[in-house]
């Protein structure tokens, strides 16, 4: 459900898999190209396996699933499952591919699933992981985290899922697989900023521990594993983002770092936000809410939407008193 | 003790937080030298403060001596210290910074230390963590791992060591701040092998996951704190090392991905061998003495020492049948 790059080589994977795959996309006419060319050339111009039939009626996509995977937004989620609900299967898996958390119910995207549909928590799960779309459209080796805490449904998503390309690992830990992708933006963007001020390789690993560190701490106070987060959904999906020049959100923060405040990068990127702009207020007001204290996220909240400048948010990062790891 | 890049930079961090530095090279030009231009223009090419007193002789430096930083490689650290035992003060702190398992003992540093000098083990400790010597000497902002199990000295340390651009964490546990260490090196051989084969950032991500789920099954079953492995000394030094274009690992796995074969990437580099081709006979031969698994590393040996191309070996890798993370 949604035909935006990740939810298309989701597709493919599951195809390639060899399961029978309907591709629901919101506007009928890139259905339409899907159908005709095989492609989705706007969002992931791959070839796909011609057995992928795409259709924008999703009554006729979730007729008869026996696995829905969501792969619209998060802050569209609600929306959409409102209007899916009556369509979705008795016992079909619920499959959230969105990362983030609802910014008004600072819900994540598995309670959303459950307070709309009603679905017990047995048939959500989550895939998640370090996984660039382009590179799994490519059939480039990646490795992905299943989460369910049934773990029948955890084995049976972890099969359909499984290519010689894409390497799906189970895990019961939801909470902790959710936490992981819904906080990196935030601390890919302090990367971005970090090396848009000049800082190199050493300020960079720091960053990206310290924002383990951080993510930990508010995991474990919803319920997370630590090795969950020490793992492919934590610290696998954080590297990526953190690190990948193809990263949205580094780039921001790069152009924030360079420009030194919110209004320069955005005149730069002419008004276009990165995802760790809006999810930094979701995921510091949970932190707030939970009295975890989040330090990276918070120099990131006051840069984004307070005017901190960069250069004051580095002072006042490296100004913390020293302490215990 | 040792007026190599590492050795240097940290010299330079004691006199910047106002501690009196004698700094030990082996070659008596390399002291003279220092102490004529301070600067050290072969190993760390910056200005240094003019109150570090270089020498050769190491009873001179030992004299007196409350901290002494063994910044000598790991291989030669035994031979080095049965030179040097005589001439330690009873109280002195014995601070490793090499970072290696002794090839034929399958010792870490600190317990080679505890065996050479017969210290007890609260004066001994470990400082590691993602530090390039070249960032550090360039006053870049860094954060580091102060090990000891005697939390005054570690305390001490911290303070002796704290500047505006160098910020140490205490840690008691330092098992896992030497487990991190000594093995980074050859994981990123392995990042280097994947990058060179043309592999993306989901594998890369992928590798340095999994690579840090078995350096921390190596360091449980040590005895180290998975805690200590989620943080600087370990998820933070292996970021920076298996993804800064400046690591001699990273680059010598490039070239054994580009080459396929060992004696393709000797002939590359003129016969030079990175650390992690010596550290993964040590590495992989403690594990197998405490019956732990670690297929990355395992990998690394056969393609370094038992004939093994780049290519069968990231076969190998993937054909691992699926389960949980």
């Amino acid at each position: 459900m949604g035909a935006g790059a990740w939810g298309t080589a989701l597709a493919k994977v599951l195809a390639d898999a060899g399961n029978s795959v309907t591709l629901w996309a919101r506007r009928p006419e890139l259905a339409d190209e899907i159908n005709a060319t095989h492609r989705n050339a706007n969002y992931l111009d791959v070839a796909l396996p011609e057995s992928i039939r795409a259709t924008s009626d999703h009554a006729e996509a979730l007729a008869s699933a026996c696995t829905v995977l969501l792969a619209v937004p998060s802050q569209t989620l609600r929306t959409n499952l409102e209007l899916w609900k009556g369509h979705l299967g008795p016992d079909a898996s619920l499959v959230s591919l969105a990362k983030g958390i609802e910014l008004d119910s600072l819900m994540r995207m598995s309670q959303v699933i459950a307070q709309v549909t009603g679905a017990d928590q047995s048939r959500i799960a989550v895939v998640t992981g370090p996984n660039l779309a382009s590179e799994i459209g490519e059939e480039q080796p990646a490795a992905t985290v299943v989460a369910c805490s049934d773990s029948g449904r955890a084995v049976a998503l972890q099969r359909a899922l499984a290519t010689g390309y894409f390497r799906p690992y189970t895990n019961a830990d939801v909470i902790g697989a959710e936490v992981g992708g819904a906080c990196k933006n935030v601390i890919a963007l302090a990367s971005g900023m970090a090396a848009g001020v000049g800082l190199g390789e050493n300020t960079a690993a720091a960053i990206i521990t310290r924002g383990l560190a951080e993510i930990m701490r508010l995991g474990i106070a919803l319920g997370a594993k630590p090795a969950t987060l020490a793992g492919l959904a934590g610290i696998g999906d954080l590297v990526a983002t953190c690190t990948s020049p193809h990263s949205r959100n580094r780039s921001f923060g790069e152009r924030l770092g360079k420009g030194g405040t919110m209004q320069a990068a955005l005149d730069a990127t002419g008004g276009h936000v990165a995802e760790g702009v809006t999810s930094c207020q979701s995921v510091l007001a949970l932190a707030s809410s939970y009295d975890v204290e989040m330090p990276l996220t918070e120099a990131v909240h006051r840069v984004c939407h307070k005017g901190l400048s960069v250069d004051e948010a580095v002072a006042l990062l490296l100004g913390r008193s020293t302490k215990p790891e």
